[in-house]
């Protein structure tokens, strides 16, 4: 049986040398030709499987339990387009920067492109979109061909770490028979037991000459803002916030740049700029003539408008991934460097600014805007802004809240505001999809606990199938639903404005009862009646294990009024306040 | 407002275009960077626009309506992973023919590869697995770009409709704002009226002097057998049954030959060769010279070993597709031919060959092992093989039978016997996938009527969202959910050998109970408790419209163990048989 001995060394030296990478967690679907290694990872003590039939939202939930952890996550299917279904993640995954090893089983070169059973050209899948692609060497168990399995490995996992993160793609040919000897000790690596080789990659970095140039040339602008948008660096947060406290900028916090929640000092960050930022006084009044830009570009519109408007200012858009996140064409220095390395070396050399009336007008509006949204906590309606406005309340510490697209993502960035606990704000905002939200975040859940889910219907629907993982392996998450049955985004946009074929084309009102499905998955449902009831089911489901479901039903029409009237009365108070200082 | 009057002019021209090369459906997923488009298609008076959410399903959706019209139906969506969601059913479509526009909204230029929103590389998204990707010019209205942009949608019509049929994949970058100007003459040609251009494709053809001498080398050959795949061709039976009796050879017809059901003449079709050709004294009995192939490979894994084992064989393969539908590395020939054409050229170019002992022998088999199979229906228990063995008798006239892959398909091939209905049978055949199955189903089911869906739970669950179509356009389906809790097609493989990790790997029991789901998107819902509730159930349903599901129950390995009982005594049969004939 040399065939067999020859595919269970080499997969059994793959997958050992994958566990030594660091690599934790496996997602499989199941599948035929992908048996070898699904029965090898089985096998391995140390990795824990988690087997999802929809490859697609197998793929979601890796993302999750990567974007959680930071760590490379291996998948595994079988030939044919069930590797195709893990196109969405991919670009996903690619785009917001998050490892992932997609290893896809192939049928052999004897059988591609000859009408073969389960047989698509898998090779170059994924296009440009992974950071890696490897057609996998036959399974041989020379010692070459095992240091080659080994070595691809370790490379792979290096290369999806390394910054930017991103996701590699291994496609391996496998001939019948696929069945692997499970006996004998099949992970002892005679050779180099300890890991193959051991990848360090290091962390980007300018010149001292250059920090100090950057530090002067800084010094010569007396408006600067901080723009974070998301960002995932743990020393980061400390150090941006030092730095604005040497420059006196504000700091401009977009919900996922992890600023808006923890004890850190939180004097300089302003919050509520999505709201004041639309008032043409506030926009004349802080122009700036400097920005500094971290992460990828602001949810916020009214944000990007601003600074598209604001074109004469210097602008340095920081990357430690050495992309291009600069969309608005108004960047003047681009600089590919460790973020939380950035801002430790500017803030050292630009020694300590006294004040900033300049800073003092954005915190101003900040407060003059908050009290207005304020407002919110007033509605007695259900309503999805003061759904988030309540969060930061109750949400307890420790928590992570995942935000669906369209509608939740813009509704964290209005009500979400800065608050001292420590909770980790999550979205897929690489491609912005809708798909995957319900799998990305139980993936998250699996790893990170509590955990609570934003979404709306449609967002929901789309991966309804996500929610089987809850079942199948106990995963806890709480998912407040906000259902106001369609597309509630489109309200917003100018569509709204041609009533033909609107509610056809882009409210599609799906009219689905939800119970159902989450009866199916055995999960808890609960249809909120009002905030009482919220609050109650709230607090309950926090001792109830397993799905949980509030379903908050608002309507479209009223919630895009009740956004209009808040930004209206903020626009108000703003020009009345810039009005009263000029006077 | 010249921009909008650019934008108005080009789509509407394309739009215009795309109704005038016969496309009738348009399937479209709600988005805001299609608006446009999807605005401009929703006011053409001829196009049917279906709006269906998950892109996923919404692509097989559309893959089921050209699969039942052979008519290329048009795609949208908008930016993003939204296109990626297409990606299993253009590599389906690609595969096994089918003629799919897919059109992608996309950012305009200088908001691609930029960190912008809902961007991703949508060049060439779909890599080798469609016929032609276009980049679309930006919207103009010189008369060149209007007749660009007729050209463009002529040509990709056309492009998808000629042999192979395939899919084709144009992508529009639009600029904001994105709506257009619906007012007017919005479709009026000012040239051209009728259509840009008419472009037509002829049918592939050898020459009379290779008909000839193709006939000639038949003539010298005794034992033959014609064995026919899917195949899609209307006129492709009676000119095979035509052919098949000049030659006196037997026709092994897979179930998606469509030569299984009609009032054609069945006299030389043979269609339990499943189960017979698993006896080693069949195949040694049934030894051919030549063997002619039309079609896909067909379904039966004994058939093709049966192939295999027969290399001495001369081996004709013709393919009006001009691909390489051959993984069995044993044909002698590959005829790029129109196959309806070829069978009319040899049978008149042959004579009419009297009798034939080796056509006498398949048939003779045949008949043996069918008196076996049909032990089948003296089954009491609910039984998958059972189910399939009825349908030949139950479903009515005029209808389609969809089934779903794995399990089913095989079942199909083994008990869905020669009848002399008019039944059309269909199966997502290219890539073989369990992805996709409900909503191609539907999409067929939207335009052909009666239609049964037969599939298993996994295969269900993976596009549960497909069932949504069936309640948004009151869509009839029959489904016959074969629910054995898990993958029961691995219960025939190797793997089944090793039971550790294979219930976790392989048999994946998802334990859901579908009657939720069914509920939630309004259908009717009948567990079956046994064949007479069947019986009553299935007349009942032809009376009600809409979405109804009879989930039938059974066991993975009292099913296995039923099938291999069957194929045992049939093959005991068999040798019993031709024991007596030798002696």
């Amino acid at each position: 049986m040399s065939h067999q001995e020859d595919l269970t060394a080499y997969i059994a030296a793959f997958v050992a040398e994958l566990s030594k990478t660091g690599v934790k967690d496996v997602v499989i679907s199941p599948g035929s030709r992908s048996t070898p290694m699904a029965l090898v990872m089985a096998e391995h003590p140390d990795l824990r499987t988690h087997i999802l039939v929809d490859e697609r939202s197998a793929s979601f939930f890796a993302l999750g339990i990567a974007k959680a952890t930071r760590k490379p996550v291996a998948l595994l299917c079988t030939s044919g387009t069930a590797a195709a279904n893990y196109y969405p993640a991919v670009i996903e995954a690619s785009i917001s920067r998050v490892p992932l090893l997609v290893l896809t089983a192939d049928r052999p070169h004897e059988l591609r492109d000859v009408g073969a059973p389960q047989a698509i050209d898998q090779l170059h899948l994924y296009g440009k979109n992974v950071k890696w692609f490897v057609e996998m060497a036959p399974p041989e168990r020379t010692e070459d061909m095992i240091r080659y399995a080994r070595t691809v490995c370790g490379r792979a996992a290096a290369t999806a770490s390394s910054y930017p993160q991103g996701p590699v793609h291994l496609n391996f040919p496998f001939r019948e028979p696929l069945i692997p000897k499970l006996d004998g000790n099949l992970f002892e690596l005679p050779e180099r037991a300890g890991g193959y080789i051991d990848i360090q990659t290091g962390h980007i970095s300018l010149s001292d000459e250059m920090f100090k140039r950057i530090a002067e040339d800084l010094a010569t602008y007396k408006n600067g803002i901080i723009v974070c948008g998301q960002i995932d660096n743990s020393e980061f947060a400390e150090r941006v916030i030092a730095l604005a406290d040497s420059l006196k900028f504000p700091i401009i916090a977009d919900p996922l740049s992890q600023l808006r929640s923890g004890d850190h000092d939180g004097r300089h960050i302003v919050d509520t700029y999505d709201a004041f930022l639309r008032n043409e006084d506030a926009k004349e009044a802080l122009k700036p003539d400097v920005i500094i830009r971290f992460g990828a570009m602001p949810v916020s519109k009214a944000l990007t408008i601003f600074i598209k408007e604001n074109r004469h200012a210097r602008q340095f858009v920081i990357d430690s991934g050495a992309g291009w996140r600069e969309p608005t064409m108004s960047a003047s220095d681009m600089y590919y460097c460790d973020e939380a390395l950035f801002c430790e070396k500017i803030s050292s050399a630009v020694g300590h600014v006294k004040e900033s009336s300049y800073l003092d007008k954005w915190l101003a509006l900040n407060d003059t805007a908050k009290q207005q949204l304020m407002d919110i906590s007033g509605v007695e309606e259900l309503s999805e802004g003061k759904l988030f406005h309540l969060l930061a309340e109750m949400l307890p510490e420790g928590a992570t809240l995942f935000v669906g697209n369209s509608m939740p993502i813009r509704d964290l960035d209005s009500f979400f505001l800065l608050n001292e606990k420590n909770i980790k704000v999550m979205a897929n905002r690489g491609a912005n999809g809708i798909d995957g939200i319900v799998s990305t975040a139980l993936g998250v859940a699996s790893v990170s606990q509590p955990c609570y889910l934003v979404l709306g219907d449609l967002t929901l629907y789309h991966d309804l199938n996500g929610l089987l993982a809850s079942k199948l392996y106990d995963i806890d998450i709480n998912i407040l639903l906000i259902n106001n049955n369609g597309g509630g985004i489109f309200s917003f946009l100018p569509q709204a404005n041609e009533p033909k074929h609107f509610e056809m084309l882009f409210g599609t009102p799906l009219d689905l009862d939800f119970s159902h499905v989450v009866a199916m998955y055995k999960g808890k449902y609960d249809l909120i009646k009002d905030w009482e009831h919220f609050f109650e089911t709230f607090v309950e489901n926090q001792r109830v294990k397993g799905l949980k479901v509030m379903e908050i039903r608002t309507a479209r029409d009223s919630n895009m009024m009740e956004h209009r009237n808040l930004w209206k009365s903020v626009s108000r108070e703003i020009t009345a306040l810039l009005n009263g200082e000029e006077s």
